[in-house]
């Protein structure tokens, strides 16, 4: 298999995060991120997100989410996100399990909450038959490639808040969304006034590797036993650590995700020019999606893998990462073209 | 810090498991599992435990207890396990959580349960007032460093299966059962009646990485599920694949458990000439337990990091790894010499 | 405060069902439903429903969904169900607690489901990270007080079973329906395909209790464990199995839905002379919603208690019950003229 | 069936709380706690209590216990408990399902804990991979029909508060403790430092009821929520009300649990005259402990139910009721007589 557009998921791992890697290897140090390696790592998130911010580490985004809500809320909670949240489609579950809470998915035609469409699940405070709005969840960037201005996201913060609420934001894309906006990334999420963020690291060039970011000291009092409990934990906390220092030091994190997201400019521009293809939502961070006539799926997807969005337009997805290339761009929209 | 006995999750990853994971870069491959070093790494699984052996890989060993419980049980059951069981004492509760079964431990000096203290919690079938007894979970190497033989697994195996229950076994150091053994992995699992295995990785010598392993099919049904709903799949699934591969065909497991458990050995012969030292434990793998005088921990724990087990006595563990050489031995029992 | 319409859940206890619970009372039997009374229940039931229904008696509604549900899923399994139905906006999260499952709302103007508002939640079947579509439920009579016809519910069972799927009925207002129907329970019921029912009987005259019927044997293994572990087994059963074996023997289930069923016909009658209210849904069981000038309701509130379903239209909700008389309604009738 | 010894549970309705019951039926009420009826009985527990005691009913015993520590706790938290309490023997894991803790079991002759036997499992504070000590829960009277003293009550909160810890009274017996001691409820419970009680009425006389007391408001918070998501909040809660009026303002809890006490103790002396049958525990509520010979007690449970306690002894349990009569305890003792 090629690199193909399935998922910056697919990609492998960026060699100066691999060389971090190699580079924590030798001693012992204690487990579990008693380590100077982790000390380092937390020092550097601060730097980004502030001086108090509680830094979690774990090993995938759906732990981080869990984990991060986990913080937020109690099992009689209720949890507000886009029906195309990750946590509402794509994590098996996992939250209702761990947390015991009720998801409330809003339609969302960009994969962005609003103030107008949240509204409607603002209601039943205080009454004990209904599941207790706690969170909104907002994922920036979006599923559907989108990226939240600070304003919106302000305005989201604003109204969790004066519902006595709490905003999260699932970061999986987290860095495409800075170089998308040109913001560092306190500017549209501390300083908007988000309360947790789950900050990824897997899909922009590390092994693996998340973290939780929470921002007021009393809402993390606990979260040490909480990611224990849910087996996010890992022994050997310096190769997670060790993968972010360099991550954010060597801004490792910026140049993947202006890499990613020029790509799919780039493919974004090449699809435009072939008239049968609808691109159907802005592309403002790595990933593209556009309906496609039906015929071409299949023998596409044979030379470069990508995933149907929605099978009955049909819709694709095709996300860049890291390691695309213009070349692969360019033999895509060729091959595109010469199926038509 | 040098490397002291704390933990063998205190030791770095074995450099050829390393270059493993290096020579995994580069292309893109599909996540969570769909790749072929994943096939391949499942193969070879099959090629220890049996063809028709369910392999799932997860991110750490209270993932793997877990997860492999869950196969197991509904929440309406308990499992009975020693009361120095990891699953007991070391994660937080997180079977609980995430099973919602009772744990009922058993007392137990040396880690081993036995068909005769296990019996005390065999009753109350079909009485619904009752948490059901379903599972008898046993640590392989046992959390005091000793090992179970073949005989005695096989009659937990027996009992169990007698009740219509199942035996599991938390393989967290099974690798250093083995060497113990001197026995193929699946002589004293599957061929003793042990129904799901949680085979470890981490603790000898890999980065990361845990198997979870099902040898009954029907059992397996919805492990998959179980997997992503407790956070334990892993998207860029190769890199724990690849090491898994070269753990198994390179014979690291093998290599770095007879040497861990050599250098226990050794350490056992150089703290025995030590007379005011009792060792508490038969030294059958890569930990040794020992009762010392209370004034020498300190300052020996300032240079050779190790755990406190029992302050009461006060009782001390220390375990050896793949990477424990035998002139830090010498000057570890030199130093507690010199210190008494 | 008089009787009002504001809910079936205000009334007192039928004369009869009071009367049996004293006749029950006396002797010691045994607890927990190892007792002539309950047999006897249980034998009634199964004269509705079919010999071999497993019959479990429950506390409240919200008991029996999840005890009904907890028959058909594991924790990875989604419920998909009305955005009004009782398990999404009454049980505040209970289900999600309790099942660990999702629940997925579908929008619905009548408070019915159909197969095609249904479809958009039947995919990702055998996908590991979608919460696997497992039931659908239906309110029966709904929330909204429709009625499904037999056909609408056979048309719904098929579609589950089509797919590996299973329907659950919530029938806390199951006697209301049999007489809008005009049919025995087993005719909307199990012979229209339906797995599981939740049978209530406090909002139709009982003090409390509800039962769960479960129609596959298979299913209801567990059942008995399930319902112990959600705290819903009652010690004294004799006195919820004297109530429905009067319930059921003297047909106070028909005369009381009757009853009520008829009062919110005369209800409707008489509101619709009144051309400022407009009536929302069809009357079809025993509740009236409808559309009424925002500021008679604070007045008519005061003198007949009741809710207010929709802040926003205003639309109101009014249940008849047993014991509304006809002059009550009337009275209200008359009052509402007055207001206006 | 006649009366037998078998549990307090098998008894009926005391005629006074049936007719309370009775008393309360007639005009509509709002559900779900919001009447007179329970403002009324709330008052009540609190002139028992203090005044800003948080009172909330629910069903039964079990729930009482869970929706009580779920006050106290969170999923990593550990309860610790006698080896025979029922939270831990008879509520088949609704506590771990519920809660997500883990329990703590304390082998006990006599049901009870002391500060001595409580202490192996005070350790691991602040270390996360150990489920977190939170609660030590107490059962008055005992399972095993002894009774705490108040010293002895006050040395387990002091010692739970110490480390910043709670006490739960398990009180599904309480009447009989406060009858047995000759003190007020409060005198032994929140005037000892006891956090939370779970306050039974239905093994001494009602038809069903429990109060969970919560003493500090701050505790209290989220309580309505809880005991809604744990499908323990009655519709119909007058009727619950009702029955709690009357056992509080007519001394019928006294009553009932004066005369079971003192049946408890002829049958007593009725037994130590038997020289073949020993006494095990201290008759201090309405419980004997003995062991017999095996070969009355078929015979025996055949004219007077009751259950066996420990098979291998064998050890009976012979449980009095409010509607024990003398003549039944003399005519038991003579069966037993003739059997020998």
């Amino acid at each position: 298999m090629g690199k193909g557009f399935a998922s910056d998921n697919n990609a492998g791992i960026h060699p100066e995060i691999l060389k971090a890697i190699a580079d924590a290897n030798g001693e012992h140090v204690t487990g579990y991120g008693n380590d100077a390696y982790t000390d380092k790592a937390v020092g550097l998130f601060r730097e980004h997100f502030g001086g108090d911010t509680e830094v979690s580490f774990v090993f995938n985004g759906t732990g981080a989410n869990v984990v991060g809500l986990s913080a937020l809320t109690r099992s009689y909670h209720a949890v507000i996100c886009a029906e195309t949240a990750h946590i509402q489609m794509d994590e098996c579950g996992a939250p209702e399990k761990f947390l015991g809470c009720k998801l409330l998915p809003v339609a969302s035609g960009d994969g962005k909450l609003t103030p107008e469409s949240v509204a409607r699940y603002l209601h039943g405070f205080d009454f004990e038959h209904h599941a207790q709005p706690r969170v909104i969840s907002i994922s920036q960037v979006t599923e559907m490639g989108t990226v939240y201005t600070p304003e919106e996201i302000r305005s989201l913060a604003d109204l969790a808040h004066h519902h006595g609420m709490y905003l999260h934001l699932d970061g999986a894309r987290i860095s495409n969304a800075a170089v998308s906006l040109g913001l560092p990334f306190r500017a549209f999420t501390r300083d908007c006034g988000v309360d947790v963020v789950s900050f990824g690291g897997t899909k922009n060039g590390m092994m693996l590797g998340e973290a939780v970011l929470i921002f007021d000291p009393a809402m993390a009092r606990e979260i040490k036993y909480l990611r224990k409990q849910s087996m996010q934990l890992f022994s050997k906390m310096r190769f997670v650590s060790a993968q972010f220092i360099a991550y954010l030091e060597k801004e490792i994190w910026k140049k993947n995700a202006e890499h990613a997201n020029k790509m799919a400019v780039l493919l974004e521009q090449e699809i435009r020019k072939i008239p049968q293809i609808r691109i159907t939502q802005k592309v403002e961070a790595n990933g593209v999606f556009a309906v496609v006539p039906r015929h071409i799926i299949q023998p596409l997807q044979e030379k470069f893998f990508f995933y149907l969005w929605n099978e009955e337009l049909p819709e694709v997805r095709w996300m860049t990462s890291f390691d695309t290339t213009e070349s692969e761009i360019r033999d895509f929209a060729a091959l595109i073209r010469s199926l038509l």
